[in-house]
């Protein structure tokens, strides 16, 4: 399976060393307020309130940058 | 491998039959000027400019729709 986990870091954090938001995502969908939606394998949803900082995809890391 | 086809679709089409951009995607990162770096595992970059409609890991599918 190609999910990847979703990770928060702080607004102007150099590193990519977030905490973990949601494991296993399947879909990411931009909200209207800018937020995002993203659902799990396993049906679970999240809004997520910030903005992508870097997607790796076959490292399965998703990085969002908390709204400041 | 769990990269993703990279797709383009035209502003206010309704379906996400996209165009193939780029195929084999492992890295997205957003560029200052609102555009997106695109990177596939072998090693091929290209600039999206566009916003993200839609992400869909499991079916390896990321699309973007053009800026008007």
């Amino acid at each position: 399976m190609c999910e990847s986990n979703v990770y928060l870091v702080d607004p102007g954090q150099e590193d990519e060393e977030g905490e973990l938001f949601l494991e296993a995502v399947d879909e990411l969908l931009p909200e209207e307020d800018g937020s995002w939606r993203v659902t799990s394998i396993f049906g679970e949803q999240k809004i997520v309130t910030g903005r992508i900082r870097s997607m790796h995809l076959v490292d399965h890391r998703i990085i969002f940058e908390r709204s400041a």
